[in-house]
Parts: C-alpha cells; sequence; structure tokens
C-alpha cells in the first residue's frame, strides 16, 4: 500500500535527522499527521486521538505509538517493522485519568530516550498544551527544544513522484471545479454543488481516484462572499449571485488547490473590474516567479501591480503546500508576504490566491505552482476568469 | 443565518458561566470549534488558523477574536455585536515571530482581564503547547486553570431544537448509508462508493440539505477491515471483499454517526457468526438503556451479553456526540466503558458502536441513540444486519 518507495522514506528520514542533530534534537515527537505519513507512510483518519511518530538519531526506524484498535492500520500501511508498532490501551483515550503521554514517556523511557534533548512541535494542532504538561512531568529528565516546522522544512521541496502525486491532484481538480461551474445555477441550492464537487473530486478519473481534501469546498454567495472560509448552505443561488468556490484536488493526501469566482446573471461593474485586476495581477506575477527570488519578491510583484489599482490586499498573497491533512493543506513554513525570506528552489509548491475580500464582497481567483528550473509550472489547466452563468429562462 | 433562537444561546451561556463561576474560573479562552459554535453560532472553516471565544463571568457578551479576513463570516454567523468582533492582522498567521495568542494577551490586558483566574481548554486539539505558552508568557499576573470539556460537559444533554437538528441528520445517515450499500460492488473502485456516500450525505434530501460530516467516510475493506479508521483507495472490490462502512449524516454541524458491514459474494462463517453477536448485542444493549443508569452500566450489559461468546472487545462501546468540527464527531466527555459513572439523562446522545477487530478482519454495526424519558430511541431507520451484495455475473 506504500505511496513511494521505501528508499524515498529513508532519504526523508535521514534528512530529518541531519536536520535534528543541526537543532541538537536527539529525540523528535512528531504529532503532525502529514509529517507522520511523510516519515513513515502512515494513513488513517485517527488523529482524533493522541499518536505520535518518535524519530531517534541512535534509531534506525521511527517507533509508532498510537492507540490499539489504530495499531493494525499502522501495520498496513508504514514500512516499519511489527515491533515498532506500539499500541496503548483504549482506557488512555479521552480519560480524565490517564493521558497518552503518559505511555509515550514511559516508552521513551524503557527506550532508554528519557534523558535527552526532546523536540516536540509545540504549535501542531495535535500537540495540545495538555500532552506538553503531561510530557514534562512525567520525563523531567529531558530537555524539551521547540521543533515546530522541523520536518515541514524538510517538505518545502518535493521529489518528483511528489510531484507526480500533485499533477493528479490538479487533474481532480480541474474535474472538480468543473462541475462546479457546471452546477452553479439561479434556483440550485448550494448543498448541491458541493455534493457536485465531492462526487468529481472523490470518483475521480477512469485512470485514478481522489482521496479527501484536507478542506472542505468553501463556497461563500452573495454578500457572504466578504469573507474566504464559509463553507454552503441549502439556500438556493438566485439571480445576480456572485459565487465563490474554492477547492483542492487531492490524491494521496496530496493536493491542489484552486479558487474560481462565477457569477449568475450579469455581474456588476466592480464585480468585474475587481476580477479583472485579480486575473491580471495574477498573470503578472506568476510570469516574475524564478528559482533564486524569496518568497517576499514574489509579493513585492503582486504589490507593484496593484499600487496603481484603487485595492489593497493586507493577507498573505500564497503559501507553501503539498501533502497534508485536515484542518489544512498548506504547510506553515514559506509564505508569499513581507518578511519571508526563503528562497523558491525547483519543486517547491504554492497555493498563489489573490484574493480580495471587501465590505460587501469579495472574488478569488487563484493557482498552485511549482517552481521549475527556470522559472514555474501551474499545475492545473482551468480557465482564468470570472465565469458568467446566464440565467435560464422558467420553461 | 442563525441555526437557533438567540435565547438559546444565550442560555447556553448561562450555563457556562455557572460553571466557570463553581470552578473558580472568571475568563474562558474557548479554542474549541465546536464549543465556540455553541456559544455563538460562529460557524466557518477557519479553525486552521488559531482564534477564540472569550467568555468572562463579567461582561455580558462573549468576545470573538480571529484573523481579519474572517471577522467579517463572525459577523455573518453570530449573534454577538460587531464590536466584540475583534480581527487579528495577517502577520499573525503562521508567523515565526508573532504569535496570535500575543494579540489575546493584549486584548485581555486592555479589557482588563489580565489578572484573573484564566480557563483554558489544555487537551483542544486547537490549543497547541504553543498557545499556552505565549500566553503564560505574556500575562504573567494571570491564574491559568484547566478548563478542558467544561463547555463540552454543558453541551451533554441537548435542547429540543438539538435533538431534532439531530434526527435531520440521521435521515442524511439513512441516505447516505443506502447509497454505499447499493454502490459496492464486485468490480466498482472504492472511491466511486465514498463518491457516492458523499453525493447523498451533502445533496440531502428536498426539505433540507447536507453539512459536511467532521470525519470522513470510514471504509476498510477486506483484510484491512482489521482496524477501524482507514478511509478509501481507488482499488476495486472483489468477490469476497467484506467492507466496513462509518459515516454520518451532519445537519448544521450536528452529527448521526451510523456503521454497517458488507459482504461481497457469500459470508464466510466466521464472518457471520462475528456479525450475529454484534447485532444482537447491540439489541440486548440498546433494551437495557434507561435514564439514570451510569455510562459504566451500559456497558456492562453488553459485556455481560459476551461473556459467554468467544469474543472480546477491549475498547468503549460507545461515547456522547452530536455538536462538532474535524476532526471528531464525538463530544469526548462521556464514554461507554468501565469507570464513567456519568448518569444518563433524557436528551443526551451517544454513538454505540459494538465493532469487532480481529486479526484478520472486522465488524462494526452501530446506531445512534437518544436518551429518552422512558427509555432510548434510535436516531436512524436502516436495517441492522450483515449486507449481503451478490456477485453480478459478467454480461
Amino acid at each position: 500500500m506504500l505511496p513511494f518507495e521505501i528508499s524515498e522514506y529513508k532519504e526523508r528520514l535521514g534528512k530529518t535527522k541531519q536536520t535534528m542533530e543541526a537543532a541538537g534534537i536527539e529525540v523528535l515527537l512528531i504529532t503532525d499527521p502529514a509529517n507522520m505519513n511523510y516519515l513513515s507512510g502512515y494513513d488513517a483518519w485517527s488523529f482524533y486521538v493522541h499518536q505520535m511518530l518518535v524519530v531517534m538519531t541512535d534509531e534506525p526506524q521511527p517507533v509508532w505509538i498510537g492507540r490499539k484498535q489504530d495499531a493494525n492500520g499502522a501495520k498496513l500501511t508504514t514500512w516499519l517493522d511489527a515491533h515498532d508498532i506500539i499500541p496503548y490501551p483504549d482506557d488512555y483515550v479521552q480519560s480524565p485519568i490517564k493521558h497518552p503521554m503518559d505511555f509515550v514517556a514511559d516508552i521513551l523511557k524503557e527506550m532508554g530516550q528519557a534523558k535527552r534533548h526532546i523536540g516536540v512541535e509545540m504549535d501542531s494542532y495535535y500537540f495540545t498544551a495538555k500532552c506538553f504538561e503531561r510530557l514534562q512531568a512525567a520525563l523531567p529528565n529531558s530537555v524539551f527544544k521547540d521543533a515546530t516546522l522541523l520536518v515541514n522544512r524538510v517538505r518545502l521541496v518535493k521529489s518528483d513522484a511528489e510531484i507526480m502525486y500533485m499533477k493528479r491532484a490538479s487533474k481532480l481538480a480541474e474535474k472538480a471545479m468543473a462541475a462546479a461551474i457546471e452546477a452553479i445555477n439561479d434556483g440550485v441550492r448550494e448543498c448541491e454543488v458541493a455534493a457536485s464537487i465531492y462526487q468529481a473530486q472523490i470518483s475521480g478519473t477512469e485512470e485514478f481516484g481522489g482521496d479527501y481534501p484536507s478542506i472542505v469546498p468553501l463556497m461563500p454567495s452573495g454578500n457572504k462572499t466578504c469573507t474566504p472560509h464559509l463553507t454552503w448552505t441549502d439556500s438556493r443561488y438566485t439571480n445576480g449571485d456572485l459565487v465563490i468556490v474554492e477547492l483542492a484536488g487531492c490524491y494521496k493526501r496530496y493536493h491542489c488547490p484552486m479558487a474560481r469566482t462565477a457569477v449568475i446573471g450579469h455581474p456588476a461593474p466592480q464585480v468585474k473590474e475587481v476580477a479583472d485586476i485579480v486575473i491580471e495581477g495574477l498573470n503578472v506575477t506568476l510570469e516574475a516567479i524564478q528559482p533564486g527570488m524569496t518568497c517576499e519578491e514574489v509579493e513585492q510583484v503582486w504589490k507593484r501591480y496593484l499600487s496603481d489599482k484603487k485595492l489593497e490586499k493586507d493577507s498573505r498573497l500564497g503559501y507553501s503546500m503539498g501533502l497534508n491533512y485536515p484542518p489544512d493543506w498548506g504547510e506553515h513554513t514559506a509564505s508569499l508576504r513581507q518578511g519571508d525570506l526563503t528562497v523558491l528552489e525547483p519543486n517547491m509548491t504554492f497555493h498563489l490566491i489573490p484574493g480580495i475580500w471587501l465590505d460587501d464582497f469579495g472574488v478569488e481567483i487563484s493557482e498552485s505552482f511549482r517552481v521549475t528550473e527556470k522559472g514555474y509550472e501551474v499545475l492545473a489547466d482551468f480557465p482564468r476568469q470570472l465565469f458568467v452563468k446566464p440565467v435560464l429562462k422558467a420553461m
């Protein structure tokens, strides 16, 4: 079931260990499900209970620690040896008394790893304040270090195999967006458009199927387009409605996000104007992308373009993305914004989203791209336009 | 857009404040998105960045603090006054320098709430170790208290309006499970069945549409049924495959989970045997449920039933559920297991899932139920059986 060669996992592990050594970390407790997957292959919706992958600089293989009923899942989906998959009993699950981190501390002691410099992903969703408190209490002789994003940074530059998966994801994104644009019509309920998106995203193509994206379709409509992260309702679209659709295709946990905006009936002049600026700004920014630029410099291209328009955008222009689990497909490392000095390298992948949210409406038209040896490659092939859906006359 | 009357939100807030006072907490920082929704109505997929609802015993309304581009979403989906919606600038988002909790600390200081007993949800997914570290550093005169599950416990007993939403969710669960059972066939790809489930879950009924469930369809097949939390692949089912489907219907963030198991072709005798035990045990346990029992006593009924069978189940039998966001529809409060002395009250709602996972296969057949004045009410109406799908002959 492994989506990559074992040699690729071992290469990722090697890079992680190098980074750990440079940071003075001997033991790394990985709780970010994307990082767990990246290094071990582990793939299950079990991150709603505490679990982790332990990487030790003096051990060849990582150790998986998780709930007993998920241990068979770890055996099925990872390249780890069975004896490196360590289950905790069910009475540790959501218990007011026992905490899975007590179990983890016991295992670290057994393995002779309790007096080490231990890295923890301090700002990872699934590493709660309680996790850290319990670990500190149970391991008084350990020195804890903040290893937030340590593995995420290793993930920044994708392998060719990862890029191949993201290109498959881009086919799913195209299919899902086409289904959305087709379905958005006067009188149709928002939930029906969402269902059409899912159908396309998940059933996939004849060659391959789709995985669940880490974010559900974001579909604000009408005046709700003034904010990007609303989902759908069961209201019916009406003539004049503006509809933003932000979605991703996902293949084996690799994403290709994309946003488009549609209008039912005639677009208001100010909507058309903002859409034209977003599209032109997107094109101008993409054309400038080259390896060796910093993330900040990419955003400056957009800012310069926007400087003589009467619009402002005070949110970041984009972010690194790829492999992930809910609630985010972003990698939380590089952002296209002021102050981010990350240097673009071939096979870094970003979602470039010059979304504009005004007080009464918004427009999003975005692209996911890969940095190439000489410039950039947009992953999906989908018209960059404001989609105008005619109002169908009643029969 | 509010799904409940403002009076219901105020009642929930009142109960929360009473609980805070009993626990000696003056300020409660709520980061669990379900708790934020429960008290304010806030509904957006924005929990991938830090955000919170602040409840103060000496202030009539909670304060929402979140990312600037989500503030319009808070204005649209909550009952809060606009001046109680406080946005932080975008350079706090996933920044190596600024952290949203620094901003939160500044706001608490401005509001004169920095020298208080502050409750934090220590083991909530979205309250990371870093969040707590930054708050403690920025608020040296505050006393922090563990308020994990404080609001979750207020949520345990549902209002009639909440039950009505869960009954709508049950109709969506029935529709989605019917679509799954219909689609599972020899030669069909797992992703196509997943797509059919989504189509049914989300498009909903003629009367109402479906929301996204907090967990994606869990669909282990074949020998992968030995573990519950695998999703789907693009492999094709073949004759003899066993397929577990665990899914939920979701209406306005309220869930009705349900699991069923199907087999393509003839079930192996041991599969049939386990399924019969699971179904009979489920029926026996449900029939025993009454208000006034403890959660532990419910599980004892199941354990007694199982005692003369040659099966064991060492994971919990069920858990309280209802309103939630990814990654879980469970509420993390009451569990049907040994040691849980929560007393069943009318309008508590549980997912009763006597899943059996052996080394080479597993069976799940479950029901969501409400505790009534005199007993129990199963939410969905779907046959409790092992579904046998005939192998279709090639044309």
